[in-house]
């Protein structure tokens, strides 16, 4: 098989039916095998609010109670998972909506109580995520759409990190095939300037870290995405979601090699 | 490939938690392949309560406008379905939750205004229903579990109701192997007097109807039945979830044959 394209999206593109209907056209006709991951976005938020869950935050996490599971269950797994494949097939694509717990795709941990205590989030176990499951699909021609929701060995659902989702079955996948992993966010890359960087090692992350022009959520986006390379991933691709056809052929955005 | 189970569970079991813990259990040791069809239950409608959502009912169905089909969408093909796999795979089987939308599994027509507009409801195009798609998934060992949501040709998601989305997947999957539709609700099936009438041909139904046995509500459940038998699936059986080993072995419950 050749590169496998696995495809994060965020918030930003599907709280937008516009940008969310013209990145599906897009995906739908690049070539090769890919398997798109996406976030949650507001809907979660705002589905929480009406119903008069209060959403708690620490360090801009969410903290996910009985009840907010339930909600990001429904709203990912659920609405979001299946409009996005709905939206796919209707491109002639053959997609198929997954979370975690389907066929115990990713088994993960509850986050351990620290100083805070997260709730029902869980974190992959690298060990317990089955790309062997995806790369069969993918040689049937399916496109692979898995929500952030994932479950523990016991059983129970846990919120997840859709880019940890996004980079472990990149890692897993990488044992089949070569993987490119592509992260689309609201920039066009890591900029330097209001000019995107178009390549990224080790050597140039350590002087852009220097000049501090890598700096703040950036630099974990950046360490994910060289842990990454480090567990087998070929490249690893930071950009905008509107040139994703250019961003596939590592065209444009921030290219991320060893 | 023996005979494969497609199973219909209700609102009764999947409202009660207790229930529906014995009922996966039950149904994780069972031999055979199967597919387990759910309904929805009070869930879609306590949600809609909550979010105000006017739920409005013509002849004992549904009205579904598309704040209601997200809500049914969310509840049947997120919280409910994901929830059941994760049980299901606690229990040592490798369950995959699905809706029709999933690789355009069931192709449904929204349902055209008459006397009532239902809204964002569909009936399944027996032509388009692909059981293929869940016998090659049965052939891997997966355990398919359906949510009652399905989709348009246009891409348009619609509520559909449980027991047609199991009758029409047994239909298909005739073609492949010979087929046991179980249909579990809370009765332990067809009574006469309070005693369960164990075995149904045409010819019975039809002194049943006369003596007027068979009445009401299950009237449609039997004519149902015999037209998925008409084409092509082996035995329908209708009993309580509770003996679901038993059902499946046509040891309990109505059996309904040619």
């Amino acid at each position: 098989m050749k590169t496998i394209h696995i495809i994060k999206i965020g918030g930003n593109i599907i709280d937008d039916e516009k940008k969310l209907n013209k990145f599906l056209k897009d995906l739908s006709i690049l070539k090769g095998k890919k398997i798109l991951v996406h976030g949650g976005g507001k809907l979660a938020t705002q589905l929480s609010e009406k119903l008069g869950i209060q959403t708690q935050m620490v360090d801009g996490r969410r903290i996910t109670d009985a009840e907010t599971l339930k909600v990001a269950t429904m709203v990912y797994a659920g609405w979001i998972n299946k409009r996005i494949v709905a939206k796919l097939n209707t491109e002639k694509q053959n997609a198929i909506g997954l979370c975690g717990a389907d066929l115990h795709l990713i088994i993960s941990e509850k986050r351990k109580k620290g100083k805070v205590d997260y709730g029902f989030v869980g974190d992959p176990v690298q060990a317990h995520v089955k790309g062997k499951i995806l790369y069969e699909m993918l040689e049937k021609n399916y496109l692979p759409v898995v929500s952030p929701i994932t479950m523990s060995k016991q059983g129970q659902l846990l919120n997840t990190n859709a880019d940890t989702i996004a980079s472990s079955l990149a890692i897993s996948l990488s044992k089949y095939a070569k993987t490119k992993l592509i992260y689309c966010f609201e920039k066009k890359g890591v900029l330097n300037k209001e000019k995107v960087v178009s390549k990224i090692n080790k050597k140039i992350y350590s002087e852009l870290l220097k000049e501090k022009i890598v700096t703040d959520g950036m630099i974990p986006k950046l360490d994910n995405a060289f842990s990454a390379i480090d567990l087998g991933v070929s490249e690893v691709i930071i950009g905008n979601a509107s040139s994703i056809k250019k961003l596939s052929e590592s065209k444009d955005g921030t290219s991320i090699t060893k």
